[in-house]
């Protein structure tokens, strides 16, 4: 069946401009780091290419991490529409880490092997070593998850938990505000961004970890009126985004 | 009966910081004017001193206005709580002037003089001329109140208006979360936070529109466990909350 251009849905993803862990090329994941000077430039820079494009919303997700909160809320500064509604969703946290937290990327590649780093930052399955219940760095520790039952908290994650979580996120909550005809913009983290494309295209297990996304450069994903993915694009500068697809993928290996 | 401390629900409101309105002398209302820098700088100390108090705060409520939306994500970056849940809610909206909105005060009072201007700004019951239906401003165009009932959206208000919508939305809403033992933060507008106080005190009309809330200091309620009122109290320091009581208190006078 062939489908008209104005059938199609369209929604936006964008990942949070750089953190200062980014910056010092640690592992973050569920830590609530604040984005850098670099990180909240690229995220006023985000929502002026979403309004020069002519972008409108109806309504944003995001995580409950403020680096992806205060991308977000800049590019609703930008756009001038501060007053859509915005849900933080804990579904759309970046993958956790578990006991990599907070270690540096280089060091620890220089410690286990650039491989090691790599199978933990990229197998589809296998996952870092957990975090301890103990830690006070733990999510069933802090109150900002208090809602979530204590099961569903997670110690550490491969991208595959993170799909597992997203997910149902997806079908209960997202999907069916783009069948309701709302026009969605989604700031949130490599990997949950990831996962969504994951599902959307069905990409294979080894494809998904190769596929680098930039901060803060917004994705449109084009899909069927009963959401089968058509298409994605970034949306901005040419050159801007060239730079910041290359940029990404240098991240994690040993410096 | 007595209650212990212990039993009592507490919450805050906060006027919203400086808006280039205000600093105009501007009847602002519904009009989507953004904060001043000196309004900016009072949301950050607002923040501060919410922090500096050890408040806490589960939810937050605010209304589809920047200036406000703007003071509460300045609050909670402070608190550093930009996870929270927020709702925007259009009930909690400044009370909407109708056709004086964007009049600047000072000319208005010298035109129709400063009693007139009195009643328009203070009457509880007298509302300013209607703004037209075919106005490009009014409300029923406007699309972030796309989800409102056309005849619940005002042309222009007194405050006994404002407190018609204020209330159900308080009853409906907020009085639920705080019996759920939700700490409520609320970030709103001169005559919604007064709406509020009206109904919970039980102030009369003469007596409401003499009670002059500063911008962007924050203000504790403290209730009984069946939401009856107990008392108020402004959070911050003595003197900065005496010289914005007296600011206020200053506005509207021609000059």
């Amino acid at each position: 069946m062939r489908i008209k251009a104005g059938d199609m849905i369209k929604f936006v993803m964008l990942r949070h401009g750089e953190s200062v862990w980014n910056k010092e090329n640690r592992f973050t994941g569920w830590k609530d780091v604040g984005l850098s000077e670099t990180g909240r430039a690229e995220a006023v820079r985000a929502g002026r290419a979403l309004r020069e494009a002519g972008f409108e919303f109806d309504r944003a997700y995001t995580s409950r991490l403020k680096r992806a909160i205060h991308t977000l809320d800049s590019v609703l500064v930008e756009m001038d529409c501060s007053w859509l509604p915005v849900t933080k969703a804990w579904q759309l946290n970046e993958r956790h880490y578990g006991a990599l937290t907070g270690l540096n990327k280089s060091e620890t590649a220089a410690k286990h092997g650039e491989e090691q780093v790599k199978i933990w930052r990229r197998s589809y399955s296998t996952p870092p070593p957990p975090m301890s219940l103990d830690d006070p760095e733990h999510p069933s520790r802090d109150r900002r998850y208090a809602d979530v039952p204590r099961q569903a908290l997670p110690s550490c994650e491969a991208l595959s938990h993170t799909v597992a979580r997203v997910q149902p996120y997806w079908d209960q909550e997202i999907a069916p505000a783009l069948r309701a005809g709302q026009r969605v913009l989604l700031a949130a983290h490599g990997n949950s961004i990831r996962a969504i494309l994951k599902m959307l295209e069905n990409i294979s297990e080894s494809d998904i970890v190769e596929l680098n996304i930039p901060t803060a450069i917004p994705l449109e994903v084009t899909l069927t009126p009963d959401l089968k993915f058509v298409s994605r694009r970034y949306i901005g500068d040419e050159a801007m985004i060239q730079a910041a697809v290359a940029a990404v993928a240098q991240q994690g290996k040993a410096k």
